[in-house]
This record gives structure tokens, sequence and C-alpha cells, in this order.
């Protein structure tokens, strides 16, 4: 018998019906004699409902109350399917990060763990108890305040508790069935990963596959732990993330250089026109972003085309920081006597990720000669040692989806029967 | 410069405008100098809504998961409310029950306050804050588990909070402005009072007065804890609940030996129709209700007029409880071997109260005379040192109140002018 840990996204959990039918399935899990703890993330939009609520009190929410508010929703979810479990026969207890002990950073809104001390956890699980965690949350280690981790950070709960606790593996329930070498709605021939290393993983995550968190799958490299990514919505296998060196290897697989094509049009793209080309600019221009807070992405400087003393920066970020960096930059343009600022969020980023990228030259040629065929104008161009990464018009994506997979062998002979959802 | 505690009921934060308003009311308190706590309700019918969840889930939801998912209301409010003062550039920091050290037993959904340790609390005093604190909640010393108080008891944390921590007085909002001599929505010309002792307080509240939850007046009276009551909707005074030897007192209201009218249609009458009159049934009668943690209020017991064997035994509880008891009791039929059960819920209670009433007798002697000239049948009678209070049949409820309150002299020369909501 082992230990297992599951997640439940909030789509799984949107309302009472939905919380009987996780119930059910964890009750089968218990049935075969696991100890099971739960991670549960709010109930559908609450999270939404109650920024909602918030702004409504107070046009800039405290971060500290913020995050006291927000933490009701998975508060709720978590007890609520501690009495549907009861009913089925399945004692289950429900706990808040703090009495979980995710001890985290004091940053609200964005706090890290540091710690998992799971002493009633453990406690419970010995007691033959469902153990059900309220997602999303901790509590700050200095302050002693309730802390949240960011949006979709309960699945980072649920790996961090799988490692303290010591599980086989965690697995993670949403409304879709794993990762797919390209998401299904654009690319019909996509094909279901049975298994992906945490690398690919990363890299996925960190260019716009929805699937897993980033830090999640970082915590769960860090820590070996293996994650199934999983629909709730069917008895289906996932997608397990585990070791690149404990992947199966499969016959018809063993040529492919890229594990999956990536795309994300969440980002806006900001140039700063005309910026003196002296020592120090850069810095000065990305300090005063960073001092916002602002996570940037994608970074290309380019020689202006006007005058050999002037330099253009260009970097993406979430589209929704754009506002704030505008304003930040705006704010500095005396100081750097750049030119001018252009902002535009019609763009979309499209990625080709894969460990096998490493031994296989010539990558970057195929994409950029399959994205040229299907004439897409390339804008901005980054690389990591196993992604390929491109900027281009929003209009430009799906096409330039469907030309890397099909450059790079992906599609499937017949289209896949998937079930995804619309994302988390 | 002062230390006051004030509670806001969820009427006064039904929603984001009135949460607003509230702050507006505190800043001004703040604006005073005094150190302020406030404890807050869950706003509007949040707590109703979240009980009518936890059914759809779960038809019978076990206490501790309740207890878990009721006290994210007043999560929610506090959290909310802080927000509000914070743009007011009023610092707050909001508490969870368990934060502010509301330490109580570990029966949920009725916990009572052991102890109070306001560390944070009075730290946060001390930095200048005003601290706020969700109501209706702690957490049991034995199993850290988060409890509830029972409902309307966020008065009762209040005044715990106004003793543990030396405050001055404790004042409680909601949408009526303090206590009448009786509903001023049956009596026209009932008086609004301005001091009521402890003791009349107390058996206003145990006699239907929806003004002050009782547990919450026995334990301002042990503390020695000066409450005001008042509304959230006004700036009038309200009524002050203190020592009978502190009130003022008012040349025109010093033969009042009665100081209020309470009158309470939440109850039920169940009678037990031909019990043997031997030794030991009624104890096994009321053993029976009692292992249901049923609260029984009056209890009478006749000799039955048809026979000299039988007797029969009356007695009134919560209406909400009466199919309990009335299921406990069929339960023990063999057993106790009476005849039948008679259920009525078409009662009402009418009580006389005051303090004057220990140094004047003939009290009850003016009261039933006023009730038979008013045409109104008495079902049951019980009576306390300071209190007669009688059963009558529902329709006669308004009539009997106004029959007392003119008998007792208690009438305004005119019509009162009142601010009373639909009561809490």
């Amino acid at each position: 018998m082992g230990r297992i840990v599951q997640k439940f996204g909030g789509s799984s959990v949107a309302d009472a019906e939905s919380i009987k039918r996780v119930a059910r399935r964890i009750a089968r899990t218990r049935g075969e004699g696991h100890d099971v703890i739960i991670v549960i993330s709010a109930m559908g939009d609450t999270t939404d409902d109650l920024m909602d609520l918030a702004l409504k009190v107070s046009p800039r929410p405290k971060s500290r109350e913020l995050d006291m508010l927000l933490t009701t929703g998975e508060r709720q979810s978590a007890a609520l399917l501690a009495m549907a479990l009861s009913d089925l026969g399945v004692a289950a207890v429900s706990y808040t990060g703090s009495q979980a002990g995710v001890i985290t950073t004091p940053t609200h809104g964005n706090a890290r763990i540091i710690d998992i001390t799971p002493g009633r956890v453990e406690k419970a699980l010995g007691e033959g108890n469902v153990a059900i965690v309220a997602g999303f949350q901790g509590v700050a280690q200095t302050t002693k305040d309730v802390t949240t981790l960011g949006r979709g950070a309960s699945d980072t709960t649920a790996v961090a508790l799988a490692a303290a606790l010591g599980a086989d593996y965690c697995e993670i329930y949403s409304d879709v069935d794993g990762v797919y070498t390209a998401d299904p709605r654009i690319v019909k021939s996509a094909r279901h990963v049975q298994e992906i290393g945490y690398e690919d993983m990363m890299e996925m995550a960190a260019s716009g596959a929805k699937i897993l968190h980033l830090r999640c799958v970082e915590y769960a490299r860090r820590e070996g732990v293996p994650v199934h990514v999983r629909s709730s919505f069917s008895d289906q296998p996932g997608t397990w993330v585990k070791n690149q060196d404990e992947i199966t290897k499969d016959d018809t697989m063993e040529e492919a250089i890229i594990t999956g094509v990536a795309h994300d049009r969440g980002e806006a793209k900001i140039t700063i026109a005309g910026v003196p080309d002296k020592v120090g600019e850069a810095a000065r221009i990305f300090r005063a972003v960073a001092d916002e807070d602002l996570n940037i992405d994608m970074i290309v400087q380019n020689i202006s085309r006007l005058s050999d003393v002037k330099t253009d920066i260009s970097f993406t970020l979430p589209m929704s920081d754009g506002a704030k960096a505008i304003a930040a930059l705006e704010a500095v343009k005396d100081e750097v006597g750049f030119d001018e600022l252009l902002y535009d969020d019609q763009i979309g980023k499209v990625s080709v990720v894969g460990v096998g990228m490493r031994s296989h030259p010539g990558v970057s040629a195929t994409f950029f000669d399959a994205l040229a065929k299907a004439d897409v104008n390339l804008q901005m161009i980054s690389t990591s040692e196993i992604r390929i990464s491109v900027i281009v018009g929003a209009d430009d994506v799906d096409r330039a989806v469907r030309a890397a997979h099909t450059a790079f062998g992906l599609d499937a002979d017949s289209e896949a029967t998937v079930y995804a959802g619309t994302g988390r």
C-alpha cells in the first residue's frame, strides 16, 4: 500500500455535484488501502468573485488582507469535500494551509514555500483519515500571517506535501487529460504524451502550456516527485512527469527531437526606441521595471537603423503587467533619454521544446524554415539549451504552431480522441 | 483616550457599500484617538448561503467541517473591512478568531469561550492599528481545530475581547437602535430604553428580545463590561447595558416596576398526555430529550382530568428542535408508557421583565388581569424572581403585549421616532 497525494483544481469542484463526484474518486483510491492526502482549489469562480468583491471595497486592496480574503475559497472547498467523504463512510479531516504546516516567505500574493511541517497531516493519516489540505496558501514564517502562493500554486502545494510526506507520487487532476505535443484545439493531429521529463515540462510550462505551473515542476524535479497529470472527468491515464532517464523508450517515438510545441498569447511586447548606446542604460531600464516586481520574459536589443549612437531594446512580459511597465518606463524617460515607447499586445509566442535538441543540430533551421514556408514573420527570437521561442503576430500563432508540429514529425496518423477542456 | 470594542452585525456589512460606510464610522472613532478593536460578522446572508451549500453536499454535514466552512464568512468581511479602512488612511489588520486568541471548548457548532489570549491584537494596537477580529469563531484549546460559538455569538466575542483587553466599553452595532419597552412594530407607543441593568437584559434576551444574545449579556455582567447597543445607520445613542446600581435615575420613570415586555414566537409546545404518575417518569422523559442536546424552556405538569393515576406534562422548546424532540420521545414511549404526544407550534410567549418586581408585590395579578381583560387565554405560566412569562395562542401575542405594556404604565405620550429594522 502506498501513499498518494491528489490535487483537484477548481473546475473539478465547481459545484456540490462535482464535489461529490471527486469524493467518490478519492474513496476509490482510499479503498485500495493507500494513505491519501488531498490538495484542493477553490470552487469554480470563487477566487475571481472574491477578487471582484475586494475591488468593489477598495481600488487597491492591501495584499495582506487580500490573502486573508482569497484563502477562504480553498478552506470552503476543503471542508465541503471532507463532509462529502464522511457521507461515503471515509474518515476525512480538512486543514488550512497553515494547519497543514505550509510555511512560506511573507510576500503576500506571491509567497514561496520555505518548509512543510506536516505534523497534523501525518497524525491524521496515522489515525486512518484522508487529509484534505486547502491549496494555494500557507503561513508566513516570520509574521505568522496567512499568505497565498500565487495563482495556480495549489499544484505546488501538492508536490511540496508529496515530498514532505514521502508520497510515492502526486496526481494533479484538472479538466485536461495531460500534455499534448501541441494544443489539440489548434492542432487536430496532436499526440497525447504519456511521459515527459521534468526539464521538457519546465520549458513547456514556461512557454505557455497551462497544464502545470512552472514552479510546481521545478519543485517536483528538485524533490524527485513523480507527477501524474490527469483528468478528473475520466479514468484514462494522463501524462507522467518524471526523470528523463526513467522515461520508457517508445520505439515509434525514438526519433523525436522535439517533445512538443507550446504557445502563449498572454504576453505583450514593449520596445524602447532610441536608447543612447552607452554603458549602463540597459541596466537602468530593467532596474526600473524590476523595481515594480514585473516578470520579464524575452529581451532583444538591436542596433537602430536610424543612428549608430542609439539602439532599440524590446522585451516581452505578461500582458497584465503591461500598463505598470509602461508607467515605470515613462518615469525614467528623462533620466535615460530614450525617444519613445512602443507597446504591442497583438503578439504570440511559439516555442519548440525537447531535450533531444541537445544532440541534434539544425533544429532552429528546421523551425525557421517551416515558419517561413507558412509565411510567418518573426519579430523576436530567443533560445535555451532545449527550447527555441519566437514572437510572431497574434494572427500567425495557429499557423506557426501547426507548421512546427508537422515539420518535427509530431503529427499523429489520425485525430486523437482528446478530452481537453478550456484550460485552468 | 480610551479603548473601545465595536461589533458590527451582518446587516451592517451586507455589501461593499455598507462595508465602506462602517469603515468611515470606525475611522471617526479612531480619529478621536481611541484604541479601536472591531469584531465583525459575516456579510448579510453569507452564513445561510454557506449552510445551504453544505446541505447540498451532505445531508448531515460533519460539525468540525461545518465550522471550517462557516468561519470563512467572518474572515472575508474582516479582510474587506481592513482594506476599506486602509483606503481611508487608517492602519488596520484583520485576524481570525484563532489568531486573535479566542480559545474555546471543542464543541463544534456551539463552543464556549474559555480564555482570550490577545497577544497579537494587543501588539497590533500598540503599533497604532485598528484590530479587526472575525466574530463567531475561535480555536479549540484541546484539538486546535476551528470552532464556532453558535449563531449570534459575535456579540459574545466582542464582550469577551473587551474584558480581556480592558476596554472601557463595548459597542454592539446592528440595524436596531437599542432596547424598547416592547417591540415597536407591535406597540406604537413603546419607549426607547436608555439604560438597562444586566439582569433585566438577560431576562429580556431569554424571553425573546433579539437585541443581544443571552450568553453575551451573561459574559458582560460577569466581567463588568458596559455594553452600548446601537444602530449602525444613525448617530443616535442606543441603549447602555450596565450594572443596575449605576443606572441613572430618571424622574419620570422612577415608578417603573417593569422594564419591558418581551415576546417570542419561536417556540413550540409539546404535551405528553397520560404519563403514569410514578416517581422517575418525568426524569426519564427529560433525560430522553436532554440526550438530544435540546434546550427546554418552560415545563408545566398538571394532574390529568381523566384519571388520578396519570398526569400530563407540557414543555416548550425552540420550534426548530420540535421534530427532534418528538422523535426522541416516541423512542421512549413504550418504556415510559404515556398515552400520546401533542405538538403545537401555534403559540407565543409573552413576558414582563423588571428588577422592580422584587419590591413590588401584585405584579402577576396586574399582568393576568390585563390579559383577561384583553380576552387572552393562558396556556402555561412560568415565573422567575424578576420575570413572569405566559404561553398564549399565536394570534393573541400582539394583543397580550399591548395590554401588558399599557397596564404597567409603559406607554409613551406619543409615538416614538424609532429606527428599528427587522431584527438580526
